[in-house]
C-alpha cells in the first residue's frame, strides 16, 4: 500500500496515499479497533451538509475567503452525495463526542479541496482542516448537528412515508373487511363479535397516532447545536453564525432546522434523541401488537385460528414440505424487539452526560438511526409482502362466529348478567348451543333468543 | 372475623362482614396472593369517577332509574374521596384486564349504595354490581379509562407543578450565577470558560423541554375508552353514552377528557401509556444529568471539584464524622434509574396485547404512576432541599479558571490551531502558565497574550 | 403527638415519643418524602441479623462490653423477628448508601436496648447508636451486607421452593400427558406431531435450568462486605472481625455466608446484585414462554386452540357472562414484564458506582427483592391455581392431529422433500386429505401412505 | 449481471450466475430488504461446522453415501474457513427461525459440492440441498446449534482472553500502586484513605468475577439442539444422530459441546442466550464502573481530580488546542450502554417463543454476538491504549491526602463519633487543619493527634 505522511498536533503518521483522510483519522483507526460498526452514512452526509453551510456563512460574515469557501463547498458536496464514503472508515466506538468523525470530515474535505486546488494532500494548504473547514465550529457542536440532520432526514424521507404507507394499507383492508362479522377475542378467549374491519381499524388508529408521535418529537430535533462551539458559549464563532448557519442548513435540506435556543443543553444533553427514541419504541410496541395479531389470526392452516390467509412468499421449512410461515410478522417483531433494546441503550447514554458535554453521541445516534431505519424498512416490507395480500377465510370466520358462547352477552339487558352466565355455563358444560341452553333454562323462548341474539346487532351500541 | 356470604356466577364465598366488597374480590384475594403491591389509590379514585359519570349518563339516557343513580353517585363519591380505600385490597398482579378491580369497584359501590338504601349487603338489591353499577360498561373499557384518568390527574396535579417548580428554581440560580465565570469541562477535562449561570441555563432548557414533552403526550391520554364495552364495539351501551360520559368525566375532574376516536385501539393497545412512559424516561435522563452535575460540582469538600456548596441536610456517614453527602442527588438518580426500568416493563406490556384486549393493564399503569409520582416527588424534594440552597464556592471557581490551559483556545483565530496546541502542550509539560509558554515560543508578546486571552471575552461569540 | 428530642451531629430534632428511632431517621423523613416505597422488611431483618452478629463478634474480640453486647443482641433479635417494623419508616429513595436505614437500625436498637436497661430514650447511654451498635461498621459495609442477606434468604426460603414446586407440577403433567399425541406448532403454524408430555417436558427443562441459574449466582451473593467499613480498608474494625462476623451471620441464618475476598469491590460495585437480577430476568423469560403457551393452548373455549382446559377460578368478565380467562397466565406474564423492567433499573444503578462506593444501593435491592418475591409468589400461584388443574381436551387434540398437513414430513425420506411439498400443497389447495393428494399424484399407494404416515411413529427418531 | 434459474417448492427464480446460493436465498433477498445488518459471519461459520458434522454422522450411521459426504465436507470446509462469505447475503431481519440462512447454507454447500463434482449449479444433483445437506436436520435445530457454536467460539476465542488480559493489566497496576496512599471517596465526597493499589484491586476482583460469570453460563451454551429436527422429537433423523453429531462438533471445534438433554427446550426457548446476555450486561456494568472511575481520576489536567495521568493517544478537540481526553473510557462506556440495551432486546425475544419454536433467533444471536464482540474488543483496546499506560500523579495524590478532613475518622475509637464530628465541622467551617481544630477543642494534644491520625495506619484493620 502506498502511503503518505500526515501530521496533527501529536506529530506525523502514515496514511494510505489514496485516501483523503489525515492524521487524526489514521490515529483513530489504530486506537479504536472495536467491533465492525462504522459511523452511519447518514451522519457523514450530515457532516457534509453542515460543513458546506458553515463555509457559506463564514464567507458571508467575512471570516472565510471566497475561494476557500468555494473549494470547501465543492468538496462538501461530494461528501453529501456519498462520493467520498470510502474515506470515512471510522468506527462508532470512538471518542464519545464524535471528534474523530468531525476531524475525518475536516480532513477529507480539506484534502479533497486541496486536490481540486492543485495542492498537495496533507499540506493543509490552501485549505486547513481545523482553521478553515472547522472554522467557528467544534466537534461538540458539529456532531450533534449532524445527529439531528441525520435523524430528521431519515424520519422525513424514510420513516414517515413507510409508516403512512402501512397505515393506508391497513385502512384499505379495514374498509375492505367492513362487513365481515367475526368473533372477538379478549384474554385470547372467545368474546363478543365485531367486524374484521373494526379489528383492523384499531391498527389504523395506532398508525395514525404513530404519525402524530413522530411529528410531536420533530420540533426539538429541528433545533441544532451549531454555533455553540466547544462548550456552548459560541467562542470563536461569529455572533451571526448560529442563526445563519441553521438557515443555510434548512435551505440545503429543505427541512425547517433552526438554531437551538440554548446551546449548553444542545451539547451537554441529547434529550431530543432520547425523546425520539422513545417515540420509536412506542411505535415498535404498536407494530409488535399488529404483527402478532396478524400471525395469530393467520395461524394454521388447519390447527390454528385461520381467520386470515397470509401471502405465501417462500417455502417455510427446510424439513416440513409445503409449510408456509408468517415470516413478515417475524421480521417485524424482531425489529420491534431491537428497537425496544436500542431505546434502553439510548437511555443509558442520554442519562450519562457530564458538565458541558455528553460523550455517548456516536452510540446514541447509531441506535436511533438503526431504529428509524428498521422500523421504516420493516413497515415497507410488511405492507408490500404481507398486508396488501391478506385475505379473509370466510368459512373459518363464520364457523367461529356461530359457535361462540359469548353471543350470550346480548342477553344481559334482557335476562340480567347472572342468568346469562347460567346459559353460557350450561351450553359449555353440555356442549350445546346457547339457544338450547337458554330455552332449557326457561329464560327465553327460541323465538325470543333468535330475536335478541344476532351478531349483526352486536357490533355497535344501540 | 365475622363473615357474610356473597355470591357471583361461580357460587357463594365468605367475605369479611365489615367489608363492602363481594365475591369476586374475595376470590381474587385467594387466587392472586402475589407480592405486596396493591392497586394504586389513583386507579381506585379513577374508578369512582367513572362509575359516577356512568351512572349519571345512564340515567340521562334513560337506562338507569334516578334513585339508583343517586345511590351510585353517593357511594362513588366516597370512593373518589378515598373514604373506602380499605375496601380495595386487590393486588396489581391479578387478571391483566383489571377485571377484578373493576368488579371490586362495582361490588363496593353496590354494597355501600345498598347500605345507604337500608338494604342487605350482598343482596344486590336495590343496586346490582353488574347490572347497575357496571351498566353499559365492561372491565375492558372501564379499567383503561381509570388508567387515563389516574395518569392525567397525577400529571396535572403532581408532576407538572413539581417539574415547573424545579425549572423555576434552576432559572433563579441561573440568573443569580449569571456573572460567575468558571472553567468549562468537556469529556470531564478542562475546556473553555462559561458562566455558572450559562451552565445552569442548560438545565433550565431541559426542564422547559420536559414540560413540552409532558404536554405533548397528554392529547392521547385525554382520550378515554369508556363506551367500547367488551371488545370496542360498544355492545350493550347506549349510542350517546361514549361522548356524554367523557363529558361527565371532564366535568368531574376539570380536565379535558374526550371519548377515544377508536375504541378498538383503546382496549387492545395502550400505546398512550407506552408513549407517556417514554416521556417519563426522557425526563429521567434529564434529571440524571442535572443531579450528577450538581453532585460532581459539589464534590469535596477538599478533594473534589468543590465549585458548588450544597446544603448539608443530615450527617452523611455513620462512621466518618462531619461528612456531608449529596443525598438529594442520590435519591434523584435512583429515581431516574427506576423510571428507566419501569419504562422497559411498560414496553414489554405494551407490546404484548392480543386481538381485542391488552392484558398487561394493571402492571402498565402501576409503573407509569410510580414513575410520575417518583419524578414529581423527587423534583420537589431536590428543589427544596438542594437547588434553592446551592451556593457557589467563589475561591475554588476562580482558582480553576485561572489555572486552566484551555484558555489557549482564544488564540486560535490569531496564531492558528496548531501553534495554539504547541503553547498548551508546552505549558502542560513544563507546568507553567500559558502566557509563559506563548512568550517562550515567540508566538505573542505578553501584552498581546493578555489582550487576547480574557475569560470574560470567551463566554460568547464576537 | 407526644414528642421527645433526639440529637445527632447536626443538633436536636423532634421525634415521636413512642418511636425508638432517633434524629437521623427523623431528618430523613423530612428530607426524603418521595414516593410511598419503604425499605423492604427483608432488609430491616438483614440489618438486625448483622447488628447482632457484629455485637457478638465485637464482644468476642474484646472491643465491646458483655453487657452492651447482651442488650444489643436482645434488641436486634426483636428487629429480626419483625417486632419493631413500625420503627423503620424510611423510604427507598434516600441516600444511595442506605446510610439513613443503617442509622435507623442503630438508633432503634440503641434506644430499645437503652429502654431494656432502664435508661432514657435518646440519651445514647448505656448504648450509643454509632459507637456501640455501629461499632467497627459503616453504612457502606452494613447496607450491602444486609442486601446480600436479604437476597439470599429470599432466594432460599421463597424463590427456590416455589420454582422447584412449579417444576415438579409441570413434571407431573409431562408424565401424565406422556401418551397424548398432538400436533406441533412452529411459527404458530401446523408442524409435525409430538406428545403433550414432550411439550411440557420443555417447560420442565426450563425450570430445571432456572434452579441451576439461581444456584450459579449464589456464591457471589454469599460474600458479604462487612469488615470493609467506610471505604473497604476495614479502618476502625478489628482484624478478626470480617471472618468472624461472616461466620456469625452464617450461624444465625443457617446459610453459608463468607467474608468477601475484596471489600473494595463489595462496597463500590454491586455486580452480584446485577448478576442475580440477570438470573431473575432469565427466569422471567422462561415463565413468559410457559405462561403464554398455556394460555394459547387453553384459548377458546370454542374459537381458539382449546387443546388444554384450564381451571376456572373466577368469573372472567364483568359484561360477558360465563367467560373464564387464563388469569394465572396473565398475572405471571405481568410479573415477567416487571422483572425484565426491574433488571434494567438494576443495570443502570449497577453501572453507576463511583470510586469507593456505589450509591444506588436501596434502589437496586428494592428491585431485586421485588423480582424475587414476584417470581416466587407467581410461581406458587400459577402452580396451585393453574398447572395442577390443567386437563387435556382429547377431542380437540385428536381433531387437529388428524387434520394436519404437516404429517407429510414423514414422507421426506421416502419420496423426497420436493415431492412431499407437492402433496401438502395440493391437499391444502384442494382442501383434501394428504392421502388423497398423495395418491392422486401417484407418489404412493394408499397402503404405503398409511404405513409411512403414522403420527405415533413421528414423535421420535428412528 | 448474468443469471441462472434456481427452483424451490415455490417454483423458479433468477439468481446471479456467480453465486452458489439458490432459490430460497434469492427469495429472501426480495422479501427481506430490511436494514443493512447481515447474518453475522460467526453464524455462517457455525452453519458450516454443523453441516460438516451432520454429513459425517449421517454417513457413519449409513444414511448418506460416502461420496456425497465427502463433497459436502469439502464444501462445508470452505464455508468454515470463510471462503464463501460472499455467498451469504441474507439479512438478520428475515424469518425468525433463521430458515432462510439454513437454506442459504444448504444451497451454497450443495451447489459448491455440485460444482466440485462437475455438476450443474441448481441441478440439485448429485447433492440436494434439503435431502442431502439438510438430511436429518431442520432449520429449527440447525440454527440454534449455530447460535451456540458461534457464541461459545466467540466467548472462548475472543471474550475470555480479552477479559483476562484486562484483568491482568489491572492486577499489574494494583501491584504497582500498592504503596501509594490516597484519599478515598464515597458519595463522590472525601472519605478515609486507601492505597491506589487497593482501589485497583476492586477492579481486579470485578474482572475475576467476570470470568466466573462467563464460565458459569457456558454449560448451557455447550448444549446443542441438533437432533431435534422440526419440533424437538427428532423426526426423520437417526436415533444415534444427536449424540454423535454433538461429538463431531466438539471434535471440529475443540470445545465440549454435548447434545441438549431436552430438544423441546432447545428449539422453543433460548434461555441460554438470555442468560449469557445477562452475563454480558453484568460485565458491562463492571466495565462502566471501571472506565468511569479511571476517567474521573484522570480528569483535569488542572481543574479536575487529576490523580491519574492517562495516555494521550490523539488530539482531543478540533477547537481546543492541546486537549487530551479519556477516549478509551468513552468507547468502553458507549460499549457498555450498547450491551445493556442489547440485553433488553434479547429479553424481549427470549420471552416471546411460542409452542415448539422461538422465532426471534437471528435477532437474539445478533445482539449476543455484538455484545460479546464489543466487550472483547473494547477490553483489549482499553487495556492496550489506556490501562497499561496509566501513571499516578504523586503530587496531586499527596496534596489531597494531606488536605482531607476525613482523616478525623481515625479518632472515633479515641474521642467518640460525636466529638470527632465536631472537630471535622470546626476545621471545615474555619478552613483550618484537623489538628488545629482538635487541639482548639481540647480533645487531644497535638502529639496525641499526630500519633492517632496517620494515613498509613488507616488503610487496614488493626
Amino acid at each position: 500500500m502506498e502511503i503518505r505522511k500526515e501530521t496533527d498536533s501529536m506529530g506525523a503518521i502514515d496514511v494510505p496515499a489514496d485516501r483523503y483522510y489525515g492524521a487524526q483519522t489514521a490515529r483513530s483507526l489504530i486506537h479504536f479497533d472495536i467491533g465492525w460498526e462504522t459511523m452511519p452514512r447518514e451522519i457523514i452526509r450530515g457532516m457534509g451538509i453542515l460543513k458546506k453551510a458553515a463555509a457559506q456563512v463564514n464567507a458571508d460574515v467575512g471570516v472565510l475567503a471566497a475561494d476557500k469557501r468555494d473549494l470547501i463547498v465543492k468538496a462538501a458536496n461530494e461528501v453529501i452525495e456519498g462520493k467520498l464514503d470510502d474515506h470515512f472508515p471510522l468506527r462508532v466506538w470512538q471518542t464519545g463526542s464524535g471528534t474523530q468523525s468531525n476531524m475525518n470530515s475536516n480532513e477529507v474535505i480539506a484534502n479533497r479541496a486541496i486536490e481540486m486546488a492543485g495542492g498537495k494532500l496533507g499540506s493543509k494548504d490552501p485549505v486547513h482542516p481545523n482553521d478553515d473547514v472547522n472554522k467557528g465550529q467544534s466537534s461538540n457542536d458539529t456532531f450533534p448537528t449532524a445527529m439531528h440532520i441525520a435523524a430528521v432526514e431519515q424520519i422525513h424521507e424514510r420513516l414517515l412515508p413507510a409508516v403512512k404507507n402501512l397505515r393506508d394499507a391497513l385502512k384499505a383492508k379495514a374498509d375492505e373487511f367492513n362487513d365481515i362479522i367475526k368473533i372477538g377475542r379478549t384474554h385470547l378467549m372467545d368474546a363478543t363479535p365485531l367486524t374484521l374491519g373494526q379489528e383492523f381499524s384499531g391498527y389504523v388508529q395506532q398508525m395514525d397516532n404513530a404519525v402524530k408521535r413522530i411529528e410531536g418529537c420533530l420540533p426539538r430535533l429541528y433545533e441544532i447545536a451549531l454555533g455553540g462551539t466547544a462548550v456552548g458559549t459560541g467562542l470563536n464563532t461569529h455572533k451571526d453564525f448560529p442563526v445563519k448557519v441553521a438557515k443555510a442548513i434548512a435551505d440545503i435540506t429543505g427541512l425547517p432546522f433552526v438554531t437551538a435556543p440554548n446551546k449548553f443543553e444542545s451539547l451537554a444533553a441529547h434529550d431530543a434523541v432520547v425523546e425520539a427514541s422513545g417515540v420509536m419504541k412506542t411505535i415498535a410496541c404498536s407494530l409488535m401488537k399488529i404483527a402478532n395479531d396478524i400471525r395469530l389470526l393467520g395461524s394454521g392452516p388447519r390447527c390454528g385460528l385461520g381467520e386470515l390467509i397470509l401471502p405465501a412468499n417462500e417455502p417455510g421449512s427446510s424439513i416440513m414440505p409445503g409449510k408456509v410461515n408468517p415470516t413478515q410478522s417475524e421480521a417485524m417483531t424482531m425489529v420491534a424487539a431491537q428497537v425496544i433494546g436500542n431505546d434502553t441503550a439510548v437511555n443509558v447514554g442520554g442519562a450519562s452526560g457530564h458538565f458541558e458535554l455528553n460523550v455517548f453521541k456516536p452510540m446514541m445516534i447509531y441506535n436511533l438511526l438503526q431504529s428509524i431505519r428498521l422500523i421504516a424498512d420493516s413497515c415497507r416490507s410488511f405492507t408490500e409482502h404481507c398486508v396488501v395480500g391478506i385475505r379473509p377465510n370466510h368459512d373459518r370466520i363464520q364457523h367461529f362466529l356461530n359457535d361462540s358462547l359469548m353471543l350470550v352477552t346480548a342477553l344481559n339487558p334482557h335476562i340480567g348478567y347472572d342468568n346469562a352466565a347460567k346459559v353460557a355455563k350450561k351450553a359449555y358444560e353440555e356442549n350445546t348451543s346457547l339457544k338450547e341452553a337458554a330455552v332449557a333454562l326457561n329464560l327465553l323462548t327460541a323465538e325470543e333468543f333468535d330475536e335478541k341474539v344476532q351478531p349483526g346487532n352486536m357490533i355497535g351500541p344501540k
